[in-house]
């Protein structure tokens, strides 16, 4: 059985403008890669209803699984939540379970908890919430939309209360030989150890280093002793070359 | 008249797998705010022929400018050249410009220009070629698509070149003031500035740092005028917290 697919969309003009470098892409890749579930693209758009009901409209049609990231807080730009509900065409109102949890929160800490904090606890119906550990406002799965904070200490906090909801497949593994020529010297024998192991993945990612060129040969699969037989004979290569 | 519009185009499953954390959109980003070119949505996707060409026809019918980075070096992964080709509908053929600039490049270095090196030439017909002043194979632009390296050095030297040659707009210029408070407390009275400043996007972004919660309050617009009045009344609502 194929591995659930999944597309990963982050929500911030922090990111688009350049300010902000994101690190939750990074982070969930991994994560995803980890449990067998197969993130096929990642898509980053602005604080805007129209592209962000779009994205998540578009994504979740074509993959097992979407994750967002940002947009969940409680200022004026904060939409996810509105445009999740929009593009699933449901009322989005103020939930007792969330509520409750964010004036428990906010009891403990001694914060005031007003109208712009209550924002937080609008949660689309129908929708389950994920637990936030760190600042108390919840995220959500509806269907198949996983909808998560932007900080990243509390996306890597709801991920790590997600995840283990969802169904996985089989781990992606990898080995990675690093050869310190370039590519172009690889490429054809590479090519054709691609093409005998059918069945994994063989990836050559070029890089530069004090002048000179090498490249990382990445090979990916879901068999172990496939990818030991694969980089044996990759090493091989990698001797041949001198 | 608005600025010009543009989306961001990464290909590779290192992104996706987790294995690299991707440096050329954030770099890309800050450029073209830099120039008056409005970043409306970046993409992820894998070394998968039909989901680049499925990516590069719906941002480039969407956006003034696409840009893509990655998978056009001398590997079995690399396709994108190929991809963007069957995009446009037009053959893709070594092209004498190109395959004299790399024989130069390798003739000079003592490599050997082999076929999986002459791969780098193939260019879609009626394309412009984007210089690659580090290691010669050449990008190219064809139509509102341009098409770049994936190593972020060889990236970065590319946009250099290229952005020289498009229309630019108003830059975007932006302000930020960090709030050691937490969101909630701020989110009414900015919402309100928000509104009143219409011309301008206010982003407010949390973090927790050791152990507290701040805000970094970020305006962003093209008049600087307008800019430094916002953040005035910005700057009174904050003393104003205490």
């Amino acid at each position: 059985m194929p591995n659930p697919t999944a597309a990963i969309l982050v929500i911030g003009d922090e990111i688009l403008s350049g300010r902000t470098r994101d690190a939750n892409m990074h982070h969930l890749a991994g994560e995803l890669a980890r449990i067998g579930i197969d993130l096929k693209e990642v898509r980053v758009v602005s604080d805007d209803h129209a592209a962000i009901v779009a994205a998540v409209n578009a994504l979740r049609a074509a993959f097992t699984q979407v994750f967002t990231s940002g947009g969940i807080g409680p200022t004026h730009d904060d939409i996810t939540a509105d445009a999740v509900a929009a593009a699933f065409g449901l009322p989005l109102a103020v939930r007792e379970d969330a509520r409750a949890v964010l004036a428990a929160h906010y009891d403990r800490s001694g914060l005031d908890f007003n109208a712009a904090r209550l924002r937080m606890a609008r949660i689309p119906e129908g929708a389950v919430l994920i637990e936030n550990p760190i600042s108390a406002a919840p995220g959500f799965s509806l269907g198949n939309v996983h909808v998560m904070a932007g900080v990243p200490s509390i996306f890597q906090a709801m991920v790590a209360s997600l995840l283990p909801r969802l169904t996985g497949g089989q781990p992606l593994l990898s080995q990675t030989l690093r050869i310190d020529r370039g590519e172009g010297v690889i490429a054809e024998p590479l090519a054709a150890l691609a093409a005998e192991f059918g069945d994994l993945s063989f990836g050559s990612y070029p890089f530069i280093q004090n002048g000179s060129y090498g490249s990382n040969i990445v090979v990916r699969g879901t068999d172990p002793a496939r990818i030991d037989a694969a980089m044996a004979r990759l090493s091989a290569l990698a001797a041949a070359l001198g």
